[in-house]
Protein backbone atom coordinates (compact mmCIF):
# COMPACT_ATOMS: atom_id res chain seq x y z
CA UNK A 1 0.00 0.00 0.00
CA UNK A 2 1.29 3.54 -0.45
CA UNK A 3 -0.13 4.20 2.83
CA UNK A 4 2.82 1.53 4.18
CA UNK A 5 5.15 3.41 2.24
CA UNK A 6 4.31 6.58 3.35
CA UNK A 7 3.75 6.21 6.64
CA UNK A 8 7.08 4.76 7.56
CA UNK A 9 10.37 6.72 9.07
CA UNK A 10 12.08 3.14 9.66
CA UNK A 11 12.37 -0.23 9.15
CA UNK A 12 14.20 -2.14 11.72
CA UNK A 13 15.29 -5.61 10.62
CA UNK A 14 16.30 -8.54 13.24
CA UNK A 15 19.40 -10.74 12.23
CA UNK A 16 20.03 -14.19 12.27
CA UNK A 17 16.67 -14.94 13.90
CA UNK A 18 16.28 -18.48 13.36
CA UNK A 19 18.06 -21.43 14.54
CA UNK A 20 19.39 -22.60 11.36
CA UNK A 21 22.60 -20.83 9.48
CA UNK A 22 23.58 -21.32 5.92
CA UNK A 23 26.47 -23.86 4.95
CA UNK A 24 29.71 -22.17 4.25
CA UNK A 25 30.19 -21.97 0.63
CA UNK A 26 33.19 -23.30 1.07
CA UNK A 27 31.58 -26.83 2.43
CA UNK A 28 29.34 -26.85 -1.04
CA UNK A 29 30.22 -30.23 -3.31
CA UNK A 30 32.86 -31.18 -0.27
CA UNK A 31 32.38 -34.36 1.39
CA UNK A 32 32.75 -32.39 4.98
CA UNK A 33 29.54 -29.93 4.06
CA UNK A 34 26.18 -32.27 5.56
CA UNK A 35 28.40 -33.20 8.54
CA UNK A 36 29.08 -29.77 9.04
CA UNK A 37 25.93 -28.14 8.94
CA UNK A 38 24.53 -30.25 10.94
CA UNK A 39 27.08 -29.74 13.25
CA UNK A 40 26.98 -25.66 12.84
CA UNK A 41 23.05 -25.93 13.03
CA UNK A 42 22.78 -28.45 15.96
CA UNK A 43 25.79 -26.09 18.22
CA UNK A 44 23.72 -22.66 16.78
CA UNK A 45 27.37 -21.64 16.54
CA UNK A 46 26.07 -18.30 15.05
CA UNK A 47 23.50 -17.74 17.36
CA UNK A 48 23.14 -14.58 19.05
CA UNK A 49 23.40 -13.84 22.68
CA UNK A 50 21.16 -11.25 21.98
CA UNK A 51 18.96 -9.94 18.96
CA UNK A 52 20.93 -7.51 16.95
CA UNK A 53 18.98 -5.58 13.85
CA UNK A 54 19.77 -2.97 11.21
CA UNK A 55 18.05 -0.50 9.38
CA UNK A 56 16.75 -0.39 5.60
CA UNK A 57 15.25 2.91 4.37
CA UNK A 58 11.62 3.37 3.86
CA UNK A 59 13.14 4.55 0.23
CA UNK A 60 13.49 0.43 0.17
CA UNK A 61 10.09 -0.36 0.13
CA UNK A 62 8.40 -1.95 -2.80
CA UNK A 63 4.15 -1.64 -2.87
CA UNK A 64 2.53 -4.53 -4.24
CA UNK A 65 2.52 -4.77 -8.22
CA UNK A 66 5.47 -2.16 -8.61
CA UNK A 67 7.97 -4.44 -9.35
CA UNK A 68 10.49 -5.67 -10.96
CA UNK A 69 13.20 -5.58 -8.37
CA UNK A 70 15.81 -3.42 -9.65
CA UNK A 71 19.44 -5.39 -10.26
CA UNK A 72 21.69 -3.03 -9.71
CA UNK A 73 24.70 -4.17 -11.64
CA UNK A 74 27.48 -6.26 -10.05
CA UNK A 75 25.47 -7.69 -7.43
CA UNK A 76 24.05 -11.14 -6.20
CA UNK A 77 20.18 -10.99 -4.77
CA UNK A 78 19.56 -12.92 -2.05
CA UNK A 79 15.41 -13.03 -0.94
CA UNK A 80 14.54 -13.91 2.97
CA UNK A 81 11.03 -14.30 3.37
CA UNK A 82 9.86 -12.38 6.68
CA UNK A 83 7.20 -11.22 9.19
CA UNK A 84 6.69 -7.70 9.51
CA UNK A 85 5.42 -5.61 12.31
CA UNK A 86 3.75 -1.89 11.25
CA UNK A 87 4.17 -0.14 14.90
CA UNK A 88 0.51 1.08 15.81
CA UNK A 89 2.20 3.28 18.79
CA UNK A 90 4.87 5.18 20.27
CA UNK A 91 7.40 2.28 22.11
CA UNK A 92 10.41 3.17 24.30
CA UNK A 93 11.90 0.60 26.79
CA UNK A 94 9.46 -2.08 26.85
CA UNK A 95 9.39 -4.95 29.13
CA UNK A 96 10.75 -8.01 27.12
CA UNK A 97 7.92 -9.70 29.25
CA UNK A 98 5.50 -7.89 28.27
CA UNK A 99 3.97 -9.99 25.97
CA UNK A 100 0.25 -8.25 25.97
CA UNK A 101 1.77 -5.00 25.68
CA UNK A 102 4.61 -6.09 22.74
CA UNK A 103 1.27 -7.26 20.76
CA UNK A 104 -0.54 -4.36 21.94
CA UNK A 105 1.78 -1.65 19.80
CA UNK A 106 1.14 -3.65 17.12
CA UNK A 107 -1.13 -1.72 14.32
CA UNK A 108 -1.08 -4.46 11.40
CA UNK A 109 1.03 -7.07 9.85
CA UNK A 110 2.75 -6.79 6.60
CA UNK A 111 4.77 -9.91 4.47
CA UNK A 112 8.21 -9.06 3.58
CA UNK A 113 10.93 -10.37 1.32
CA UNK A 114 14.21 -8.65 2.81
CA UNK A 115 16.49 -8.48 -0.03
CA UNK A 116 20.07 -8.29 0.04
CA UNK A 117 23.05 -7.66 -2.35
CA UNK A 118 25.04 -10.97 -0.52
CA UNK A 119 28.41 -10.05 -2.82
CA UNK A 120 27.94 -6.44 -1.24
CA UNK A 121 27.09 -7.62 2.11
CA UNK A 122 30.01 -10.25 2.78
CA UNK A 123 32.21 -7.50 1.36
CA UNK A 124 31.23 -5.08 4.10
CA UNK A 125 31.26 -7.13 6.65
CA UNK A 126 34.78 -8.15 5.79
CA UNK A 127 36.19 -4.89 5.82
CA UNK A 128 33.81 -4.17 9.45
CA UNK A 129 31.59 -1.51 6.85
CA UNK A 130 27.75 -0.99 7.90
CA UNK A 131 25.25 -3.00 5.64
CA UNK A 132 23.11 0.06 5.00
CA UNK A 133 24.19 -0.42 1.35
CA UNK A 134 23.63 -4.12 0.78
CA UNK A 135 20.56 -3.67 2.23
CA UNK A 136 19.30 -0.63 1.20
CA UNK A 137 18.85 -0.43 -2.56
CA UNK A 138 15.67 0.86 -3.83
CA UNK A 139 13.03 -1.87 -4.12
CA UNK A 140 14.86 -4.08 -2.00
CA UNK A 141 11.52 -4.59 0.28
CA UNK A 142 8.80 -6.10 -1.41
CA UNK A 143 5.63 -5.64 0.73
CA UNK A 144 2.47 -7.70 0.95
CA UNK A 145 -0.53 -5.71 1.35
CA UNK A 146 -1.36 -4.67 4.96
CA UNK A 147 -3.10 -7.91 7.16
CA UNK A 148 -5.23 -6.85 9.96
CA UNK A 149 -4.53 -8.02 13.33
CA UNK A 150 -6.99 -10.06 13.61
CA UNK A 151 -6.53 -12.28 10.85
CA UNK A 152 -2.92 -13.38 12.75
CA UNK A 153 -4.35 -14.87 16.14
CA UNK A 154 -0.76 -15.66 17.23
CA UNK A 155 2.24 -14.44 15.20
CA UNK A 156 4.67 -16.84 16.41
CA UNK A 157 2.34 -19.66 14.68
CA UNK A 158 2.18 -18.92 11.58
CA UNK A 159 4.01 -20.74 8.26
CA UNK A 160 6.00 -18.33 5.84
CA UNK A 161 6.82 -19.87 2.49
CA UNK A 162 9.17 -18.63 -0.27
CA UNK A 163 9.48 -20.04 -3.81
CA UNK A 164 11.43 -19.16 -6.75
CA UNK A 165 10.00 -20.23 -9.74
CA UNK A 166 7.12 -22.72 -8.63
CA UNK A 167 10.33 -24.26 -6.44
CA UNK A 168 10.02 -24.02 -2.25
CA UNK A 169 12.95 -22.86 -0.74
CA UNK A 170 11.63 -21.77 2.64
CA UNK A 171 8.81 -22.62 4.23
CA UNK A 172 8.70 -22.54 8.08
CA UNK A 173 6.33 -21.68 11.41
CA UNK A 174 7.51 -18.51 13.04
CA UNK A 175 7.71 -20.53 16.15
CA UNK A 176 11.30 -21.00 15.20
CA UNK A 177 12.07 -17.61 16.18
CA UNK A 178 15.23 -17.80 18.65
CA UNK A 179 14.13 -14.42 19.88
CA UNK A 180 10.49 -14.00 20.33
CA UNK A 181 8.12 -10.25 19.20
CA UNK A 182 8.41 -9.17 23.02
CA UNK A 183 11.86 -9.45 23.15
CA UNK A 184 12.54 -8.08 20.22
CA UNK A 185 10.82 -4.72 20.50
CA UNK A 186 12.28 -4.46 24.05
CA UNK A 187 15.64 -4.43 22.40
CA UNK A 188 15.24 -2.15 19.73
CA UNK A 189 13.46 0.17 21.61
CA UNK A 190 16.19 0.88 24.71
CA UNK A 191 17.88 1.84 21.79
CA UNK A 192 15.87 3.56 19.36
CA UNK A 193 12.28 4.80 19.96
CA UNK A 194 9.57 2.96 18.08
CA UNK A 195 6.90 5.21 15.79
CA UNK A 196 3.52 4.89 14.60
CA UNK A 197 4.48 3.78 11.14
CA UNK A 198 7.92 2.00 11.99
CA UNK A 199 7.99 -1.42 10.60
CA UNK A 200 10.19 -4.58 12.13
CA UNK A 201 11.32 -7.15 10.05
CA UNK A 202 11.48 -10.33 12.39
CA UNK A 203 13.54 -12.59 10.74
CA UNK A 204 14.04 -14.81 7.87
CA UNK A 205 14.19 -19.07 8.15
CA UNK A 206 16.07 -21.38 6.95
CA UNK A 207 16.75 -21.53 2.77
CA UNK A 208 17.58 -18.41 2.14
CA UNK A 209 19.20 -18.12 -1.40
CA UNK A 210 20.04 -16.30 -4.66
CA UNK A 211 17.42 -15.16 -7.16
CA UNK A 212 18.69 -14.95 -10.57
CA UNK A 213 16.73 -12.25 -13.22
CA UNK A 214 13.61 -13.27 -14.62
CA UNK A 215 13.10 -15.93 -11.57
CA UNK A 216 9.82 -15.01 -10.26
CA UNK A 217 9.48 -15.14 -6.37
CA UNK A 218 6.18 -16.11 -4.77
CA UNK A 219 5.68 -15.52 -0.85
CA UNK A 220 2.91 -16.65 1.20
CA UNK A 221 1.88 -16.46 4.99
CA UNK A 222 -0.42 -19.18 6.25
CA UNK A 223 -2.64 -19.28 9.39
CA UNK A 224 -3.81 -22.93 10.38
CA UNK A 225 -2.67 -24.37 6.68
CA UNK A 226 -4.73 -21.12 5.13
CA UNK A 227 -2.94 -18.75 3.46
CA UNK A 228 -4.24 -15.22 3.80
CA UNK A 229 -4.62 -14.01 -0.04
CA UNK A 230 -4.15 -10.33 0.94
CA UNK A 231 -0.41 -11.49 2.54
CA UNK A 232 0.71 -12.82 -1.01
CA UNK A 233 3.60 -11.80 -2.61
CA UNK A 234 4.23 -12.40 -6.67
CA UNK A 235 6.94 -10.56 -8.03
CA UNK A 236 10.24 -10.84 -10.46
CA UNK B 1 13.39 22.16 14.68
CA UNK B 2 10.65 20.56 15.34
CA UNK B 3 9.69 20.44 11.52
CA UNK B 4 13.33 19.11 10.49
CA UNK B 5 12.99 15.95 12.84
CA UNK B 6 9.05 15.15 11.82
CA UNK B 7 9.87 15.73 7.82
CA UNK B 8 12.86 13.26 7.85
CA UNK B 9 12.87 10.05 6.93
CA UNK B 10 16.10 8.64 6.68
CA UNK B 11 19.66 10.36 7.64
CA UNK B 12 22.36 9.03 5.26
CA UNK B 13 26.16 9.22 6.64
CA UNK B 14 29.42 9.56 4.63
CA UNK B 15 31.92 7.62 6.57
CA UNK B 16 35.87 8.66 6.69
CA UNK B 17 35.46 11.61 4.24
CA UNK B 18 37.88 13.45 5.49
CA UNK B 19 41.87 12.81 5.25
CA UNK B 20 42.77 12.23 8.56
CA UNK B 21 43.36 9.07 10.02
CA UNK B 22 42.77 8.46 14.07
CA UNK B 23 45.71 6.69 15.06
CA UNK B 24 45.58 3.07 16.15
CA UNK B 25 44.76 3.01 20.18
CA UNK B 26 47.59 0.24 20.59
CA UNK B 27 50.16 2.87 19.38
CA UNK B 28 49.19 5.52 22.07
CA UNK B 29 51.93 5.40 24.34
CA UNK B 30 54.15 3.55 21.99
CA UNK B 31 57.26 5.12 20.60
CA UNK B 32 56.36 4.07 16.92
CA UNK B 33 53.17 6.20 17.60
CA UNK B 34 53.91 9.54 16.14
CA UNK B 35 55.59 8.03 12.60
CA UNK B 36 53.06 5.55 12.26
CA UNK B 37 50.43 8.22 12.64
CA UNK B 38 51.68 10.57 9.96
CA UNK B 39 52.73 7.67 7.84
CA UNK B 40 49.22 6.14 7.86
CA UNK B 41 48.18 10.41 6.96
CA UNK B 42 50.21 10.19 4.41
CA UNK B 43 49.71 7.31 2.71
CA UNK B 44 45.96 7.94 3.19
CA UNK B 45 45.63 4.07 4.32
CA UNK B 46 41.71 3.83 4.98
CA UNK B 47 41.52 6.45 2.00
CA UNK B 48 38.24 4.76 0.47
CA UNK B 49 38.06 4.45 -3.14
CA UNK B 50 34.38 5.35 -3.04
CA UNK B 51 32.01 7.05 -0.59
CA UNK B 52 30.34 4.67 1.50
CA UNK B 53 27.82 5.55 3.97
CA UNK B 54 25.29 4.19 6.54
CA UNK B 55 21.95 4.89 7.94
CA UNK B 56 20.51 6.67 11.58
CA UNK B 57 16.98 6.74 12.11
CA UNK B 58 14.98 10.00 12.37
CA UNK B 59 14.22 9.09 16.39
CA UNK B 60 17.81 9.92 16.75
CA UNK B 61 17.18 13.57 15.93
CA UNK B 62 18.08 15.86 18.90
CA UNK B 63 16.50 19.57 18.56
CA UNK B 64 18.25 22.20 19.91
CA UNK B 65 17.49 22.90 23.62
CA UNK B 66 16.27 19.27 24.01
CA UNK B 67 19.22 17.29 25.41
CA UNK B 68 20.96 16.09 27.50
CA UNK B 69 22.24 13.07 24.86
CA UNK B 70 21.58 10.17 27.19
CA UNK B 71 24.49 8.03 27.60
CA UNK B 72 23.15 4.26 27.12
CA UNK B 73 24.97 2.13 29.93
CA UNK B 74 28.41 1.02 29.45
CA UNK B 75 29.14 2.90 26.13
CA UNK B 76 32.11 5.09 25.06
CA UNK B 77 30.73 8.01 23.35
CA UNK B 78 32.49 9.69 20.50
CA UNK B 79 31.67 12.91 18.98
CA UNK B 80 32.01 14.00 14.93
CA UNK B 81 30.84 17.12 13.90
CA UNK B 82 29.75 17.20 10.36
CA UNK B 83 27.69 19.98 7.93
CA UNK B 84 24.39 18.23 7.09
CA UNK B 85 22.19 18.72 3.73
CA UNK B 86 18.60 19.25 4.27
CA UNK B 87 16.87 17.49 1.02
CA UNK B 88 14.34 19.32 -1.01
CA UNK B 89 14.24 17.30 -3.62
CA UNK B 90 13.74 13.69 -4.87
CA UNK B 91 16.81 13.00 -6.27
CA UNK B 92 17.73 9.47 -8.08
CA UNK B 93 21.35 8.63 -10.26
CA UNK B 94 22.74 12.21 -9.72
CA UNK B 95 25.64 12.74 -12.17
CA UNK B 96 28.59 13.38 -10.02
CA UNK B 97 30.11 16.01 -12.37
CA UNK B 98 26.94 17.51 -11.94
CA UNK B 99 27.63 20.45 -9.24
CA UNK B 100 25.05 22.93 -9.93
CA UNK B 101 22.38 19.49 -10.21
CA UNK B 102 23.43 18.97 -6.80
CA UNK B 103 23.27 22.02 -5.10
CA UNK B 104 20.24 22.63 -6.70
CA UNK B 105 19.03 19.81 -4.41
CA UNK B 106 19.63 20.95 -1.22
CA UNK B 107 17.04 23.15 0.55
CA UNK B 108 18.77 24.04 3.70
CA UNK B 109 21.89 23.08 5.44
CA UNK B 110 22.04 22.42 9.31
CA UNK B 111 25.17 21.63 11.76
CA UNK B 112 25.14 18.20 13.40
CA UNK B 113 26.85 15.83 15.58
CA UNK B 114 26.85 12.51 14.62
CA UNK B 115 27.24 10.63 17.77
CA UNK B 116 28.93 6.99 18.06
CA UNK B 117 28.64 4.44 20.94
CA UNK B 118 32.71 3.96 19.72
CA UNK B 119 33.24 0.67 21.88
CA UNK B 120 30.08 -0.62 20.58
CA UNK B 121 30.57 0.23 17.18
CA UNK B 122 34.08 -1.15 17.38
CA UNK B 123 32.75 -4.66 18.41
CA UNK B 124 30.45 -4.61 15.56
CA UNK B 125 33.50 -3.85 12.92
CA UNK B 126 35.22 -6.59 14.41
CA UNK B 127 32.02 -9.57 14.13
CA UNK B 128 31.38 -7.78 10.84
CA UNK B 129 27.85 -6.77 12.18
CA UNK B 130 26.04 -3.49 11.06
CA UNK B 131 26.69 -0.33 12.69
CA UNK B 132 22.65 0.88 13.38
CA UNK B 133 22.91 0.21 17.31
CA UNK B 134 26.50 2.15 18.07
CA UNK B 135 25.20 4.76 15.70
CA UNK B 136 21.32 4.83 16.02
CA UNK B 137 20.61 5.58 19.72
CA UNK B 138 17.53 8.37 20.74
CA UNK B 139 19.47 11.48 21.17
CA UNK B 140 22.80 10.98 18.75
CA UNK B 141 21.92 13.17 16.47
CA UNK B 142 22.07 16.45 18.07
CA UNK B 143 20.96 18.97 15.06
CA UNK B 144 21.27 23.05 15.34
CA UNK B 145 18.32 25.45 14.25
CA UNK B 146 18.69 25.18 9.95
CA UNK B 147 20.37 27.34 8.10
CA UNK B 148 19.56 28.90 5.36
CA UNK B 149 20.64 28.47 1.66
CA UNK B 150 21.80 32.11 0.96
CA UNK B 151 24.22 32.01 4.03
CA UNK B 152 26.13 29.36 2.87
CA UNK B 153 27.30 30.48 -0.72
CA UNK B 154 30.04 27.55 -0.66
CA UNK B 155 29.26 24.48 0.86
CA UNK B 156 33.20 23.24 0.50
CA UNK B 157 34.20 26.59 1.66
CA UNK B 158 33.15 26.66 5.63
CA UNK B 159 34.54 26.19 8.66
CA UNK B 160 33.54 23.53 11.12
CA UNK B 161 34.77 23.58 15.36
CA UNK B 162 33.91 21.32 17.90
CA UNK B 163 35.54 21.98 21.56
CA UNK B 164 34.43 19.65 24.64
CA UNK B 165 34.69 21.66 27.85
CA UNK B 166 36.27 25.16 26.39
CA UNK B 167 38.68 23.19 24.69
CA UNK B 168 38.90 23.17 20.69
CA UNK B 169 39.05 19.17 19.49
CA UNK B 170 37.65 19.84 15.46
CA UNK B 171 38.91 22.74 13.22
CA UNK B 172 38.84 22.52 9.81
CA UNK B 173 37.48 23.47 6.65
CA UNK B 174 35.19 21.39 4.37
CA UNK B 175 37.42 22.08 1.73
CA UNK B 176 39.00 19.18 3.01
CA UNK B 177 36.63 16.76 2.40
CA UNK B 178 38.11 13.94 0.14
CA UNK B 179 34.89 13.21 -1.68
CA UNK B 180 32.63 16.61 -2.14
CA UNK B 181 28.99 16.77 -2.00
CA UNK B 182 28.30 16.12 -6.04
CA UNK B 183 29.98 13.10 -5.67
CA UNK B 184 28.49 12.05 -2.60
CA UNK B 185 24.83 12.44 -3.79
CA UNK B 186 25.30 10.91 -6.64
CA UNK B 187 26.30 7.98 -4.94
CA UNK B 188 24.02 7.98 -2.64
CA UNK B 189 21.17 8.47 -4.79
CA UNK B 190 22.95 5.53 -7.16
CA UNK B 191 21.56 2.94 -4.72
CA UNK B 192 18.97 4.92 -2.57
CA UNK B 193 16.44 7.71 -3.78
CA UNK B 194 16.70 10.79 -1.63
CA UNK B 195 13.64 12.14 -0.85
CA UNK B 196 12.54 15.80 0.41
CA UNK B 197 13.30 16.15 4.24
CA UNK B 198 15.70 13.72 4.21
CA UNK B 199 19.31 14.38 5.63
CA UNK B 200 23.00 13.97 4.61
CA UNK B 201 25.96 14.22 6.63
CA UNK B 202 28.93 14.69 5.29
CA UNK B 203 31.52 13.30 7.00
CA UNK B 204 33.78 14.86 9.87
CA UNK B 205 36.81 16.65 10.03
CA UNK B 206 40.20 15.50 12.18
CA UNK B 207 39.84 15.52 16.05
CA UNK B 208 37.51 12.67 16.77
CA UNK B 209 37.64 11.82 20.27
CA UNK B 210 35.57 10.86 23.28
CA UNK B 211 33.07 13.57 25.30
CA UNK B 212 32.44 11.70 29.11
CA UNK B 213 29.41 12.53 31.53
CA UNK B 214 28.79 16.21 32.56
CA UNK B 215 30.96 17.29 29.51
CA UNK B 216 29.78 20.65 27.39
CA UNK B 217 29.95 19.95 23.77
CA UNK B 218 30.40 23.68 21.31
CA UNK B 219 29.90 23.65 17.78
CA UNK B 220 30.20 26.08 15.37
CA UNK B 221 30.07 26.92 11.37
CA UNK B 222 32.15 29.62 10.32
CA UNK B 223 31.70 31.65 6.49
CA UNK B 224 34.53 33.40 5.77
CA UNK B 225 35.85 33.84 9.63
CA UNK B 226 32.09 34.17 10.91
CA UNK B 227 30.19 32.36 12.86
CA UNK B 228 26.52 31.64 11.96
CA UNK B 229 24.34 32.41 14.73
CA UNK B 230 21.48 29.72 13.91
CA UNK B 231 24.26 26.74 13.13
CA UNK B 232 25.18 26.70 16.76
CA UNK B 233 24.92 23.43 18.80
CA UNK B 234 25.62 23.89 22.84
CA UNK B 235 25.44 20.57 24.49
CA UNK B 236 26.06 18.15 27.88
MG1 LIG C 1 16.54 -10.32 6.97
MG1 LIG D 1 16.14 4.97 8.30
MG1 LIG E 1 30.13 10.58 11.03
Amino acid sequence: MASIRANCRKIVCIGRNYAYVRPNPEYIGNLAEKASRDHITELNNARPKQPFFFLKPPSSILPPGQGPILRPRGTRLHYEVELGLVIGKIVRDLDPEDHEGALNVIHSYILAIDMTARNVQDEAKRKGLPWSIAKGFDTFLPISLPISKSRIPDPHDVDLSLSVGGELRQADSTGLMLFRIPRQLADISRVMTLEPGDIVLTGTPKGVGEVKERDIMKATIAVRGEELEEGTIQIE
